[in-house]
């Protein structure tokens, strides 16, 4: 599985969430405490939005985050109010940069933990279920590369979480077809540079661990003393799959069958559940 | 567009056929003088069938062929009778291990020049042909690994030419369905460890070059003087996109349309042409 | 050998330098006019300085550098006033990310063009000469890092056309010692981030091809529709290895044994030639 | 630190030891139970000695062994009688082919897992040791290949103990003189193709682990169901950072201070102690 990490509010450098940490996601690449494995050292990836561009700039490699100069660099030296980072642990699909999260299509980014349980046997019947128009854009072989094409196929620029729930739908159809009990598990980080979903569910509801920041102000009467917190921005928000660190009340698990909106306007969590796709 | 070569008999070191000939496939890797470019540098393959084992080794690696040590290393050490090497330039899709030839499937493998014309167009449509038990093992994202599998949905461990028409069949009808006038251009060979084929053909008449060594005893005849051609068997022969050398008299054009073997019962060379493939 | 660019001027994107021009660093990553080599793809870096900090990014890797994703996306992402790239054809020594350029130390960075000749043989004894202190920041084996750090050593950050006036001399002067003829050829550029110093150099009087680009006014009004000279400021100002495209009046070539600096104060040129240190 | 492995004996496909047992060297890169750090990630290595040629072959990568595939291909292909296989964990020294294990200079390799205690002080100092013959072959930046040329420099050719301790000796003295208490932390393997000597040793006396595998005959009266056992040769020998497995009897330590010989003459093992090197 993998080990995820979505930013959103004041522009800070990449290195103040991904390295700074205690706990940080580079510290999770060699030492996750909540993951199914311990290391995840099968590639890595950051996108991140600039100032004045609409599409995300997306960074991947295949090495272990852990040892990468690059990626340390481009933390270093890189400001962004909204990004993401990801660690891969390959459950079987070929280490190679095109199956590194996170993925892109126009001003879209995705990232995703969990797995198609047996998704070997499901892959090409999900694969035609793709909108013939975005099947072609598909590079690597993952389930989450696919799943993003689902959603896309299933409306996610129009409505993120409907898309969402359709893909939901359509994968535990198809598992069930094909006798498996719990075909999905999944986390996942959804944005089109303004808004940002954060999605916990599994088909067993025993998902994979999702942890997202308390309200800074919140926070803020509870560590005075941190110069952090005064800052950032009052709607700055983290959304992780286990905490950076043992700050006391700064943590909260999103719930099972959940699904979060951090937005200008207020952010918001209401129950997600999949929804039986419109037939192909 | 790529460079290969493949040989077949005496077993002799990687590196005798891969390094040592002044116009060598790594030399080629730099310089290649009749591919459609000069440089082949988007990664590289070498297959290799060994004393005991039926199935090939295969090692493939992003890099250039000409700066890569272990490639190097490997040449250096492994003796085969039955071998394939493969430099790559890009036509567009993404330099990864599973971009690069040869393809293996079982004790086969297949390695490929040239391109599906219009490619993205018609991913799709050819990938919903292949044998559903054989799409789950496709990896990567180039028309080559795809004819691969088209070749086998279409029988190639029974009938390799039958196999190779079938599928070129079906991208020129694919093709022609999408408005491309020259669907196909390829230079292949296809090996399952005794035998060797190598195919000549592009929907234009205009394939990329190939060619095959003259019999042994020929060139013996015609270069008594050289020490190499005493040491190999009779019934060795190279199979390959350019000349390795200027040997006069070594190497002769593969004629557009065309299949040649290399077999145990005598080589032989027959006229190529695509073949409707059964509906599916 | 190697080609590089290096630019100061208004901020831009850095793929407006990179990627953009007709015979952009990129495109000469394949197709190198005036190199030694067509192909440099050994490597490549890229350097730039933010708005806020004083360290430079480094981004290196080892692949070529035109179909490298993670630079397409730096490239299309990140602006910066004053920016470094650099694309490798080795001499020998190892493809790694610790003998690509640039090389930095502190808020330094430089790179090359060239060849120490012999250098295998002089090596042990220029690495000698490096300050005790400095040598420990030493990662990588070629001539060109050993330059940076000798250069360093003789007083690069007080002086740097004397500091390198003196590596030149203990090169030659080693060279010598071991029966070398013509010991150094070299392009280099050097910045501390606010100037940027170009040099031109071979013990030969044969040095690799270094040009630099008129000044923008001029420029302006020789071509008065370019629209992207009247965005830029007069005091803008690239140093390549060959001209990234054909526009009359654009490029100068830098003459034999020349020292140019780009400064706020106004550009300079003047002579250059090699010094004898001070005794170690 | 690392993990490394040593096999003497019957010719064997290398993924018999490599990949088949219960804690092969692949699962000691994610899950190393012994070692200073459980995850082994930081490139990998291995060497091996064929039927007809003295040089070995060695393969190197950057990556994490684990998801490797060329390695896999190798492992499944290759048969050697003589070969070192090796994981590391970099202690700060950059990720690159020329700072993995193992070593090789003419017929000889070398490998190593611990460290010099504040390297990066003693580097020169070391380096300035090394015959300046040799100096020109090193590639690397670590410690490891530092120490191989010192014993290189010190005789190893001709008396791999004494050479090792010569060596072992300048690099305490040199610790000394910076004022470092325990400056060496070794356990090495080194072998010129017939003969394989391994060392354990520390300044502390509190070396990383070391195990040898108890003699065949002995083996094979303790389990006389295990059929591997029956297939190798009675010389046959592993040296191991940590176990394989779990056999009964099948492991012994290596006393802290000692070197063992496996050789055709009969296997030894005698004790260990740093040696003065006569003045350079």
């Amino acid at each position: 599985m993998c080990r995820w990490l979505a930013y959103s509010g004041t522009p800070v450098l990449l290195e103040t969430i991904l390295y700074k940490p205690a706990h940080s996601l580079i510290d999770q690449s060699l030492h996750s405490r909540m993951g199914v494995e311990t290391t995840n050292g099968d590639g890595f990836g950051v996108g991140w939005y600039g100032p004045d561009l609409r599409t995300p700039a997306i960074v991947r490699d295949i090495g272990p985050a852990w040892s990468n100069r690059n990626l340390r660099e481009i933390a270093g030296h890189v400001r962004s109010p909204l990004f993401f980072a990801h660690i891969r642990a390959s459950t079987g699909s070929a280490v190679q940069q095109t199956n590194c999260h996170p993925f892109r299509h126009g001003s879209w980014m995705w990232m995703h933990n969990g797995a198609i349980a047996e998704f070997h046997r499901m892959r090409r019947d999900l694969a035609l279920a793709v909108d013939p128009e975005l099947f072609l854009d598909m590079e690597g072989s993952t389930d989450s590369e696919l799943m993003f094409y689902l959603a896309l196929t299933f409306g996610l620029e129009q409505d993120p979480p409907g898309a969402v729930a359709r893909m939901a739908g359509l994968v535990e159809r198809t598992g069930h077809e094909h006798g498996v009990e719990f075909p999905l598990q999944m986390t996942l980080a959804v944005t089109d540079g303004e808004r940002l979903w954060g999605f916990r569910y599994s088909s067993q509801k025993a998902s994979r661990s999702l942890f997202y920041s308390t309200q800074v102000d919140t926070l803020r009467a509870l560590h005075p003393d941190l110069a952090f917190l005064r800052e950032v921005s009052g709607g700055t928000r983290l959304i992780v799959s286990e905490p950076l660190g043992d700050l006391p009340g700064a943590w909260n698990a999103v719930p099972e069958g959940t699904c979060g909106v951090v937005q200008p306007e207020g952010d918001e969590m209401f129950s997600f559940a999949p929804r039986e796709p419109a037939l192909a």
